[in-house]
Parts: C-alpha cells; sequence; structure tokens
C-alpha cells in the first residue's frame, strides 16, 4: 500500500474495553496507512497530502467479525430447525455440503456468501468451508477479491460424515497440506488458511494427532466445536473415554494453539473445561441464533466474561438463520435475559456494552488489530446512515447504535472501510 | 365493492388448521368480491368477466396478523434493553407517550408506522395508541388510506401514568366514547375501535366497570396486558385485593367479552387463568420478543396449544423491536426450545406449522375471516419472490416458506392483497 493519509468526520462509537463505550461525536478520526493515529474534536491543520472525507450526521462504528459461520450450509440456512444438532447435520447438512465437490456450484454459492456478508457489514470472519480443498481455495479467492477480511478452513472429517463426506486419514492430511501451501498468496490480501477440525466426532485420533502437529509446524491456528448439545458431549465421551473431557480432547492432540484458537458454541463447560478456556486465551464463539434453532441450550454469557474469558459473536449460518451480526447481538442480550428470568436469577444479563464489545473488539482481537478505534488499530469501519431514526426526537450516540441493531439492517449502512478504504460492493458484474 | 372476480395463479401454502400445512402448488385460486371461492390445479375455463393474474412461480402466503403492538412506541422501539417492564415504561416509554398530544407529531409518527407495517406484510394489527383521542383516530386515518384492517385502540389510564400521561375517570369515559362515536366512518375501511384499558394498574376500578359497561352497551372489544412480569403481578394483587388473579381483574369489570378479547403476554398462568382464557376464548398475544427484551420469561405455547387457547403473534414494538411478523415467527420457535431445553423437556417445543399458524390464522381470527386460504375467506395475502432463495437448490413450498420467514425479510415481498385487491404502498408523496 502506497502511503496514505485521510481525515474523516462523522459521529464514532466503539467498544474498547469490554462493558465500556467510547464515543467521539461529531469527531475527526486521522488514518495514516490504514491505521488509525487519532481523534481531534477540531478540524485539524492538514496538508495538501491528507484527503478529507466528510461523514457528518452519520454513525461510525467497528465493522463486525463474525467468528463462527459455514459458507456450505448458507444454501440451508433456515431449514429443518425442528431438529437437534446430529439429526439435523445428518437431514440437511452434510448432504448438502457434499455438492461442494463441484467447483461450478462452490463458485456460485461462494459469490454469494461473501457479497452478502459484506452488505452485512461483517469485515472480518472465521469461516469453515467444505473437506473439498479446490472449493476451500475458491472461498479464499471469493474474500480476496472482496476485500474482506477472512480465516477459512478446509474442513476435516474422516469419519462419522456419510456419504461423499469423508476421506481417508491420509487424504485429509495430504488435502491439508495442499491447502495451507496453496493459501500463501492470500494473506497480503487479510485471508488466511485455518485448521479446521470439524469436531472431535468427525475425527480419528490419527488425523487429530496429525493436525496437532500441523498447527505446531505451520504455526496454524485452529477453529473447531465444543459443548453444544448434551447427546454429542456423550457421544464424544464414548469416543475419547481417554480425555477428560469435550475440551480435553483438542488440548490432547495439541490442538488449542495459545490465543489462536476458536471454539464454537460452549454452552454446556464443566469448571475445568472454563480454566482452560482461560489458560489458553481461546476466542469463544457465541452463536445464540443456532444455540436456540436447534435447542442446544443458552451459553451463560455473563458468568464467562466474569472468569476472564474471551468472547466473540458467530452467526452460524447454517444453524443460525441470519448473516447480520447485529442479529447475533439481538438474540445475544435477549437469551441472557432469558437465562436471567428462567434460573431464578442465577445468572446474570449482558448489558447493550458487552453485547457490542464481543461483536467488535472480542471478535476482531482474531484477526489482529482491528475491532476497535484505538491507534495503531486498523481502520475497518461501518458508516450507518439512520436518519431514518433520528428524524422523530434527537437521541444520543448511543442510543442511535442500539436502533441500527435492534431496529436496523444491512440497508442502514452506507460505506464500508477496510484498512481506511472504501470497500466497494464485490461481483456486482454478474 | 362492485362485482370482480380475479384467478390468480401461484404457490399457495397457508395452515388452516393447527400444526398442519395446505400446499396448493402452481395452482389458481378463484375470488369473488373479495372472498376466496375455491383452488384448482388446472386452469378453469372463465368467461372475460374473469381478470387473470399470473404469479407462477412465486410463493403466496396469507398475510400476517400482528395483535400487539404500540404504535406510540414506534419511536423508541430498540431502546433501553437493559430494563424490566416498569422502569422501562418510566424511563422511555410514557415520556415518549405524550408527545402524542401534538397532533403534528401524531401525524408524521403514525404513517411512518403504518408504512411499516404495510412493508412487512402485516395486513391486520391490533394496535395501541396513546389516552389522546385525537392523535387515536388520525392512527385510524392512516389505517384506512392505506386499506390495511386494523382494531385501533384508544388508551385509558387514569392514575399510574406520570406527567401528561393520565386523565381523570370522567375524561376518559367521555374522549372514549367520543373516540367511539368518530370511528363509526371507518368501519366499512375495516378499521374499528377497541376498548383499550392499559393495563390493569393504570386504571381505577371506577373506569374499568365504565369501560366494561361500554363494552357491553357498545358491542365493543377489549385489548389489554396481563402476566407480563411478575413485578407488576405483584403490584396488580396489592391494587386489587378482591380479585382471584390477574386475569379476574379484567372478568370481574365485566371486560372479558367473549371471543372477542386480546389479552398480550400471558407469560406467567394459573390454571384457573389458562381455564378463563378458554372459557372467554380469549386471543392470546404472544410477543417473543419483548418478552426476552424485558426478561419477562418464556410464555408455555405448546402448554397453551395443547389446553387449547387461541393465540396469535405480536411484535409488540416498542417492547419488542422488530416489525416483521416473520420475526415474530422465529423468536417464538426459538423461544419454545430454549424452554424445552432448559426445563429438562417439562415444557414441548412448537412446530414452523403451529407458529406460522399463530402468525396467520390464529391472529386473524380475530378480523373476521381471514388469515387463511379457504372458501368464504377474504382473499388477504403476500406474493413472497423468493428466487434468490430457490436458485442453489429446489426447495418444497414449505421449504420457501421457512426460508422467507428465517432468511428473508420485506424486500421479498412483492405484492400485499386486500380483499383481493393490490394494496399499494400508502404516503409515497411524501
Amino acid at each position: 500500500m502506497t502511503h496514505q493519509r485521510y481525515l474523516l468526520r462523522g459521529d464514532f462509537i466503539s467498544a474498547p474495553e469490554l462493558g465500556e463505550m467510547a464515543v467521539h461525536e461529531d469527531a475527526y478520526i486521522s488514518i495514516e496507512n490504514g491505521r488509525i493515529t487519532g481523534f481531534s474534536d477540531q478540524r485539524p491543520n492538514t496538508g495538501p497530502d491528507v484527503t478529507f472525507i466528510d461523514h457528518k450526521g452519520k454513525l461510525i462504528i467497528p465493522g463486525f467479525s463474525d467468528v463462527h459461520i459455514h459458507a456450505v450450509q448458507y444454501v440451508t440456512r433456515g431449514l429443518g430447525y425442528d431438529m437437534e444438532l446430529l439429526p439435523w447435520l445428518e437431514s440437511y447438512t452434510f448432504p448438502e455440503e457434499a455438492r461442494f465437490h463441484d467447483p461450478q456450484y462452490a463458485e456460485v454459492v461462494f459469490r454469494d456468501v461473501v457479497r452478502d456478508l459484506w452488505a452485512a457489514g461483517t469485515l472480518h470472519t472465521a469461516i469453515y468451508s467444505s473437506i473439498n480443498t479446490d472449493a476451500s481455495l475458491e472461498l479464499m479467492d471469493c474474500f480476496a477479491q472482496a476485500g474482506i477480511s477472512a480465516y477459512v478452513g478446509k474442513v476435516n472429517m474422516d469419519r462419522n460424515g456419510g456419504e461423499n463426506l469423508e476421506e481417508t486419514t491420509e487424504e485429509s492430511v495430504r488435502e491439508t497440506i495442499r491447502f495451507i501451501e496453496s493459501a500463501k498468496p492470500y494473506a497480503d490480501k487479510r485471508v488466511w488458511p485455518i485448521l479446521t477440525p470439524r469436531f472431535a466426532p468427525s475425527c480419528s485420533d490419527e488425523l487429530l494427532k496429525r493436525l496437532g502437529e500441523l498447527s505446531v509446524e505451520h504455526g496454524l491456528p485452529v477453529q473447531s466445536h465444543v459443548n453444544e448439545n448434551m447427546g454429542e458431549i456423550a457421544w464424544v465421551k464414548d469416543l475419547f473415554p481417554g480425555s477428560r473431557d469435550y475440551l480435553s480432547v483438542y488440548e490432547d492432540f495439541g490442538l488449542l494453539p495459545k490465543e489462536r484458537t476458536i471454539m464454537a458454541h460452549c454452552i454446556h463447560n464443566t469448571k475445568q473445561e472454563i480454566d482452560l478456556f482461560r489458560e489458553k486465551d481461546v476466542l469463544i464463539a457465541h452463536n445464540p441464533d443456532s444455540n436456540s434453532n436447534l435447542a442446544s441450550g443458552i451459553m451463560p454469557t455473563g458468568d464467562m466474561l466474569d472468569a476472564g474469558l474471551r468472547i466473540g459473536l458467530g452467526s452460524d449460518v447454517g444453524g443460525g438463520n441470519r448473516l447480520f451480526i447485529g442479529h447475533a447481538i439481538d438474540s445475544a442480550m435477549k437469551q441472557s435475559r432469558i437465562l436471567w428470568a428462567l434460573t431464578d436469577h442465577a445468572h446474570r444479563t449482558i448489558s447493550f456494552a458487552e453485547a457490542f464489545h464481543m461483536a467488535t473488539t472480542g471478535g476482531g482481537s482474531f484477526f489482529g488489530q482491528t475491532g476497535t478505534f484505538l491507534p495503531g488499530y486498523t481502520f475497518d469501519a461501518l458508516v450507518i446512515d439512520d436518519r431514518r431514526f433520528t428524524r422523530h426526537r434527537p437521541l444520543t450516540v448511543f442510543e442511535r447504535l442500539q436502533k441500527f441493531v435492534f431496529a436496523g439492517d444491512d440497508r442502514d449502512i452506507a460505506v464500508r472501510y477496510m484498512a481506511g478504504q472504501a470497500v466497494p460492493e464485490p461481483f456486482t458484474a454478474e
């Protein structure tokens, strides 16, 4: 990137610390080479090399991070929400995923996924592809073309996948290495590979061991699922009698690289698992929509924040049905309040500021310095045109953010910035 | 209406019976004078007096009924969802409602409300205005202009309303009579008045008694709130020591006219209240979004359906944050699955077919013969252009409906029909 300096005006709100909002109303943010240098209340004197962009009166927030989503379930999202996890996987998810051996199908669907993520204001995502390496590379290519940052996982499963959705252990390892090697050119587009053993039941001990070795050898992050459903947990106990608990299966095979692991769901955790999450600084992917659609339960988010865990939000499409991470904020708050009400207040509610932190700063922490407006952070942001919400009564900047999240949608997003550059709608030529 | 006959082609789906879907794929529906006469699989021979409208390949569903919503909370929806009911009313709702003494403000906001209901595919609604009679008549006028069917309530509250939001008992009765009289011209537009004691704590015994008399005298339906929040229930017990329970307060004052009462929330009910709901054939307004936003709890919907109660869905804006009744279907299903999971399966889940029935047939039952596609029913319907969901794989008509509800929104609604006539977007001249 050439040396570029920008000055942007607008109403900024972000959540640099858990539980607190930082507001800069009618302020100016300075950006150099894609990174924030600071805020001013008055327009600073700048030379002709600084481009001024006026978003006066617009709400400017950090871009959303979606830290758990399955690209290959996009087509089936919304279907079969009267099942639980395991039969739902068998009926809808696995047959659909098997279709991604067809590269043409993969390209058509993935372009839709990436365009719709762009529309929803998701600027960073940790995403599962299928077991197919070429499809997974195609997905990386779509993100790179679109200018959206992503960790993309070629899924590993050498058992319990069903027809056309299993690899041998050797195939799985060999294809993972091919995926890692082929993925390298995308790194400078902020698109990286992530090791993705689907979940413990879909991987043999040998495969998990080999993936753990690959993580060390290539310095790769890991994403997987844990403690989503009681039936799943019982199954894992049967499959891995030597491990202390579900999370320990991953630990036992070297698949919890410190600070570089995302674990999805994390609903039914033991005290020891909570400690292990913290020890490894795992990023918890909280997926409230999916957790209710598949009757999995409510993650005790307030307790887990109090335990010092790092938490982001996931749409978990297709178990979840909405891409818009504003909807995940909404659902996370709703569920924490339901849990509080139904447990005689044994679990505390979470605040809006906490939920917004998870959606931006928390999830963003996995993607480098992003997710909030601090000096040194990349300016990855959404400009919200919220005049439809402010025309009836004056609202504070914080109230405007609540309106956007609870009553707005992608239509209210006017501009998306990645590293200080406006990102146009991708794949419009079709 | 002049004698008019139409023939419409499309993919029809509705829920005439609780728990069952009726599908007519690539079928023809005949409409005479706004009412359905029947379906044909083949195009019938019709004379030149029958207008043929081709929606081939489009999904056609009954229009939504929103049986609980506050028009005067539209502006504050999404704000203050870290409070419970009573402080939320004091902080956000009551001050906003007091603004509706200004007729200009009322007109501007109500036009937005009605236009956005139109957009969301809500063709029938039972709606609360404020205590202001002129504002309430303005709201009726907006519905009549738009061609949306509505029961509109001028709210009664002669205590506990706070500044600018109370009437004397005499004022309340006098203004209610003025409202009823002035509302008469709207009846032929399917816009009617409904008695609306806000909730028991906001009405004196004398006011409740007088409203009960008005209900009998004018044959008027009633809407109110019951059993939303534990603090509210305790308060009612204090205020009405002579009544058996919260619901009985309304019964004791003659405010449960049989088949013509809507009670909102109904979360924390006694066995005797369940029996009274059934005896009076009360329409239960289930408001899942609001019930979670305000930490009220989960209505045990499956149990209440099994008890033979009549249930519709409400957006409950502003306690609820989304107008789209598809979102209420989504949230009702999610919550029933959460309740099942969190109570060790003590409460059953509801099916999609049941949730869709509540959103259409159940709620619609309050507005005459509407809400489903049966002979004699008015053809009040939405035409959904769902090509974005079907382009990747073939879907059954039932799957397409699930996609629209769970992943779609108002943008997918191509045409709205009321009594067989397409309803254009209202108030576009602004």
